[in-house]
């Protein structure tokens, strides 16, 4: 067998960064002619603390600096912005520009954290929580003991508000949705008004970009807010919420069981199965009114 | 706020290991309802390896043993079963169960392995892979010096055995399906009769589960099979195939860029957007005849 030479793909010039444009045969019954399509872009991120290699993440290029604030939040690693002296696409010895490298600098401040990312610890806890997320039942509660559950208080969320928020994002969504191949993050007001979209292969990038915008821009916590996912909720993406005091998160899809346990215990309410007229709220139903 | 003291899920009856029942809140427009639903359970897996943690993995329960081989051969930490001295459910010093861990012995001929395992380098190593499978273009060239693409030889599968292989996932999908929460993948045969099938909250960890079982039972590599995915195809599930020598993946959404690259590098037939009676082709289509 012969590595074709000339690959069958090439960069869209309608957003070269992340679509592909790829040859397709395409079958119909028995029938098949060859037709152009688009792929989502997936290429790997390294995100680089103090000049180590921290982590590799798969991910849709665009927004590195919120995708790498986002990771480093929502892993623990940092816990303000003003934990991070630096942050900057790679450049190598020679000052020349490294794709898909992002390097951040910490603050003196938090030179324990930096020192302790030499330590084979630090990075055994990283490889556990990159893979997985913190792990199950007993995590949970060190989870909570660490990080309150987020505030029940009176305000609340209308129905309608939320049956809006799937035909939003639908219509925000560009070029890129022509690819089928992207999960889709939004974060909304409480009464429902889209304020930002991110989009990536990886649904986890799609939240922790939205979460590093915050984090830039100085608005987090996003207390008075709700996170629309297009897909299922898992435990990461509970947990990422969590850190960010998101009180409401909507998803396409279902959740796991422990999606919805650490909801529960997180004082999250979680929607899923959203539809333009119905939903399931699987905890703390009490936000949401006629 | 009050954490509840009564959560309101619980184990079902009929799938006490896989599915959790739970009291949902129904909305229908502007009426609410309680009802009863079906989650998928989903709960941390740690492998040791030689009593070392070596990874946690957020998955549904069953078929641990297949998973963890499946994730130990796939990341590139045993080659074959030969390399494994045992395998069991955890225990503690006490002799007594521990869930949700699975304990691997290597064996002393891959004693290079078990001491590897304690150093630095080799848990940096696993923690790249396990958030994102290897890193790109370059990557790739340096996972094909070690993996020789699949062989493309004289055997070809019919479109029409390809148009039939969703239909016998769903139809052996069982009480499972209600949930809608999980992935599945199943392994067929070249001429399209379903081999095995294994569901889990996380796409890889299906993938896992068949190449692991593949393992336990002696019948890697899976020269002359298909594999069927029922989401989108990444890097990383591509990856796992050429491991396993799988020549044909199907998915019922779409690849990413890299899954195509990799495809077409490593002689795989990457099929998308499978439906009864039509599909996309996007590398290798000399393998499907009519």
């Amino acid at each position: 067998m012969t590595v074709p030479q000339v690959p069958n793909f090439w960069r869209s010039p309608l957003d070269p960064e992340r679509v592909m444009n790829v040859q397709v045969t395409r079958w119909q019954d028995n029938q098949q002619h060859q037709r152009e399509d688009h792929l989502t872009v997936e290429e790997p991120l390294e995100i680089r603390l103090n000049q180590h290699s921290l982590a590799v993440i798969m991910r849709t290029p665009g927004h590195d600096h919120e995708l790498a604030l986002g990771f480093l939040l929502t892993e623990g690693i940092i816990k303000t912005l003003d934990d991070i002296l630096l942050i900057q696409d790679g450049i190598d010895a020679d000052d020349l520009p490294l794709a898909n490298v992002v390097d951040v600098t910490l603050r003196p401040s938090s030179a324990d954290l930096a020192e302790a990312s030499d330590t084979p610890a630090f990075q055994r806890h990283f490889a556990v929580s990159a893979s997985c997320g913190l792990c199950g039942k007993n995590s949970i509660a060190d989870l909570l003991c660490n990080i309150p559950p987020v505030a029940i208080d009176d305000a609340h969320i209308s129905v309608g508000a939320i049956y809006n928020l799937a035909s939003q994002l639908r219509a925000q969504q560009d070029v890129f949705s022509h690819t089928g191949g992207l999960h889709a993050a939004g974060l909304f007001t409480s009464a429902g008004k889209l304020s930002l979209l991110r989009e990536d292969v990886g649904r986890h990038n799609a939240v922790d970009k939205l979460i590093g915008h915050g984090l830039l821009h100085h608005t987090l916590p996003y207390t008075h807010h709700i996170l629309l996912v297009s897909g299922r909720t898992s435990f990461e993406i509970i947990q990422k919420a969590l850190l960010a005091r998101i009180p409401c998160i909507a998803a396409i899809s279902a959740p796991s069981s422990l999606a919805v346990e650490l909801a529960d215990t997180g004082g999250i309410t979680l929607i899923g199965f959203l539809r333009d007229h119905s939903m399931n709220v699987y905890t703390h139903p009490e936000r949401i009114i006629e």
